[in-house]
This record gives C-alpha cells, sequence and structure tokens, in this order.
C-alpha cells in the first residue's frame, strides 16, 4: 500500500506549480482512457513545470551537469481521464537533499476536485558520465524553494 | 520502500513466462539510457506473454467481457537498459482473486542475473461498461495457474 | 518528392488554428532530438486544436459516429526540435470532400519564421463498425470553414 | 501521391530482412487499432533488424560517428492492425549513396499476403555534431549488401 505525503484536497490554495494538459488521441488506447505508461511522461511535464517556476529549468541543471535519472516511480490510478479531458497535475517536492529529490504529483480533471491519479518519482542527481552526485546547496535551494 | 515479493535470484529455474525483447532506438531518450514510462509499456507485454502461457490470451479475456485496468504500478529502476539491449523480463502472478491480481516484474539483460528494474502492477477486473466485477472460478483458475 | 501545398512563410498573418507545445523530455530519444515519430502525435494535437476553432471538437465527431482514421501521413524533418523548445504548429485543411480531408502542418520555434518541420495527413471518415462513409454537407461545412 | 518502388507481392521469396513483432496494447488508440504513429517506431525497429543481418549493427553505425536521422518519412495505412495481431516488416534499401539511404517498408500479418501498410523513410549520415557527412566506401558496402 502506497502512503502519500500530501493532498491536494486539505491545500486549496492556488499553486504555481499546477500545471495543465489535454489529453491526447495518442494518449488513449483501446479501453478508450489514457494509458498508464502516458502518466508517468506527463508527470515529467508537470516536474520540468514546477522547476521551472523557480526561475532555472531542468534543461539548465543538465546543462550544469546534473542529470536527475528516476529510481522509483508509483502511480496509483483511481479514475481514469478521457481523450480530450483537460487535466492539472499539482506537484510538490515532498524530500530534498544533495542525494535525493522526490516528489509528488495530485491529477485532476481542470475545475474539479476529485482526485483521479497521483504518484511520486524519487531521483538521483548525475553527472553526464552517469555517476551518481551530491549537489552543491545552490541545486538544493532551489528544490527547497519549491517544497 | 516498496517491498518486492519475489525474486528472480532465489529462483534460477526456467520460467516459461519469461519475455524477451530488444531495446528500441524509440524507447530511449536524451540521457542516452531507455526512458522510465516505457517500462510499463514492456511489463504489459511481459504480462499478455505470461497469460498467454496458460492457453488463454488476454485478448480472449477481452473478448469474454473482462478488462483489467491498471490500478497501481511501481517501479525500482535500479541500473539502466540501453538501445539495442536484449532484455529478459521475468514476470509472475504473486496475489489472485476474483476481484484483483496483482504481478510482479523483473527485468535482466538476456543472460546476466543482475536485476536492473523491477515493478509490480495491481489489476482489477472490470466489466466493458466500466464497472469492477467478480470473476468465475474459472478467470481466477487461469491466473492460479501462473503463480 | 514531397511537394507542399501551402507555405506559412508567405502567409504570416495570425492564424486562429496556430497551436503551441513544449517539447518533452519523453519526446526526446538518445540522438538528443525529438523522435521523428513523436511529430505525428503533435499534428494530431495541432489537428484537434484547428477543429476546435469551429466550435465542434473531433471528439464530437466521433460522438456523432464519424471517426477520421489517417490513410497516408508525410512529414518532412528539415531542422531538428531539442527538449523544452517551445513550437508552434500551423495547420490547414488543404482538401475537404465529403469522403475524404487533407491537412497540412508547418512546425516552427514559437517567435522563429525558419519552418523545422512539414507534413500532411490525409484522412477519410469512417462509421465505428470500420465503413467509411461520406458526411453530411453539415460536417463537410465545418472542415470548409477552416480552410 | 506516393509512389512505392518495391512490392512484397511480386517477391514472395524469403527475406532474412524480415522483421516479425506482436501489437501491444500501448500501441492501440480508442479506435481500437494501432495508433499510426507506432508504425514509424516499428519501421525503425525493422530497420535496425535489416542492417543487423549485414553483421554490423545501427549501434555500431552510432558508435563509429555515423548518425543517420530521418529526413522523410511517408506512410500508407491501408488496413489497421489491431492488438496482440502478429505483424511481419520486410524492409529494403532501395537507394544508397554516400550521402543518402532510402529504405521501404511493408507489412502485412503474419502468414497473409495482404499489404496493409507501406511506408519509406530517407535518411542523411550525420556526425555527432549534428553536421550532414560523406561516408566510405566501407559504409556504403553496408547498405548496398542489403539493396
Amino acid at each position: 500500500m502506497v502512503i502519500w505525503a500530501f493532498s491536494m484536497k486539505s491545500d486549496k490554495k492556488s499553486n504555481p506549480g499546477d500545471y495543465i494538459l489535454r489529453a491526447r488521441y495518442a494518449d488513449t488506447d483501446q479501453m478508450g482512457i489514457v494509458h498508464h505508461a502516458r502518466y508517468l511522461e506527463w508527470f515529467e511535464s508537470a516536474r520540468g513545470h514546477l522547476i521551472r517556476a523557480t526561475g532555472y529549468t531542468y534543461k539548465d541543471l543538465e546543462g550544469k551537469g546534473y542529470l536527475m535519472p528516476v529510481l522509483e516511480a508509483c502511480v496509483s490510478y483511481i479514475k481514469p481521464v478521457e481523450y480530450d479531458d483537460l487535466v492539472r497535475i499539482r506537484t510538490r517536492v515532498i524530500e530534498a537533499s544533495r542525494l535525493k529529490i522526490k516528489l509528488e504529483y495530485e491529477l485532476t480533471r481542470d475545475g474539479e476536485e476529485e482526485i483521479r491519479t497521483r504518484g511520486y518519482t524519487l531521483h538521483c542527481f548525475m553527472n553526464p558520465q552517469g555517476k551518481p552526485v551530491r549537489v552543491g546547496k545552490d541545486i538544493l535551494d532551489i528544490f527547497q524553494s519549491i517544497m
């Protein structure tokens, strides 16, 4: 049983990190709903969007030599999303250290409160040669500013 | 921390459910490794391959009106896989009831023992109208035969 | 050699059908650029966006029993697009009859004029049973309004 | 109208470059058929499979500094393919020079003769810095051996 650290319901204030997207036809499968693997791509975009709110972008981080591969990803699919639905993903950094970052995601249809999907991803920092690295305080500060 | 129920290492006997695939170029991202979302598509294929070993196919199940949407999916990315790598996925049913099925996946490079990715997916049974259903003993038997 | 029917360069006026998106990490491959298959997903979204400008949506069309499968798709990749690039896709209906619709797409980076990718897709109308159908004047009018 | 250079029908002899795959659930969309963008991923795999028949792999070519980005891709979708279908892709090099390679693809369901999809891709050679290059006779010979 996956335990979630934050809940959008208990915190309804607007969030600059909210990411809005429209489900594409290519996101669906023959069950008539968005395929479960696509949510990981959506969370990735939501993550990039949240980081952008700090003034840095994930692209900047890669440019400085800090890649953030996914160590662990879990998704709980509560209610499906369909083609053309406008969805809102609220992302939050829930753990941040010089070695690892953990983010949580809550997905609703835009304008609704009912959470349809939640998930988390755990990341380390890695250099371009593929070795795990500790980041400096400047990088840690970026992530702590969006916790 | 995700806790895994079975280990390929402790059970080296050959498994008819092993699924072999070659990582495609389209599976990679600019980090030079297979993108983390693609493993869910691979696990899905590995799951279909395991079910086929029973004499039924997942397509047959959908034909009988039993869809198996994913309720939960978790993946632990231990070591990456690269373009053109030949990978082996060992799949096992670890929980089976008339309401839910849980499967675990272990991924190695073919010919190696080191587990590079593991994951699980939890499924319910759903009818074509989208309602959860209890399956009969005949369907449950299919999944119990591959535990 | 593919011959293109319209050119964004020769028609700089703003277009309500312009569709803006940001290239996702999952869109890239190990060449460090957006994978060529993804453009077809982007064009599909751009197409849906253009149709929406008529007041109808592609979802509405499917709801009325008119599916629009792709009969032919061609893409010319002139210059690549990278992760995090903001791209603009200008879409136009270039042929419309009761049997078939052809659309063309031109992709630039937002704020630039240089065309990086162009493509077309040809569609027929099909009923939910998979048979090609002729649409009525009302449906044809929708597409002619965005030529 | 796209004109195709070769036809599987007129050449039924077995081909070492034939590539067999099974359509995945994730390949489908809500139309209940394989999504049109996925064929480009399949053709890419079929291309890699054909090159492998020469003793070299596309990975080897990239290792030598010769990337082969797609300049142009066209697909003609004649009849759809469904989930779990076993499909066969016959690939052939139809043009080869020191600057460009063109390949054609014909897709049938395994065991059938009816062509369901055909397509071509045109590629140049590019160095890792993104500049087009002319390859030596050794590389050209690889492609000419599979024409």
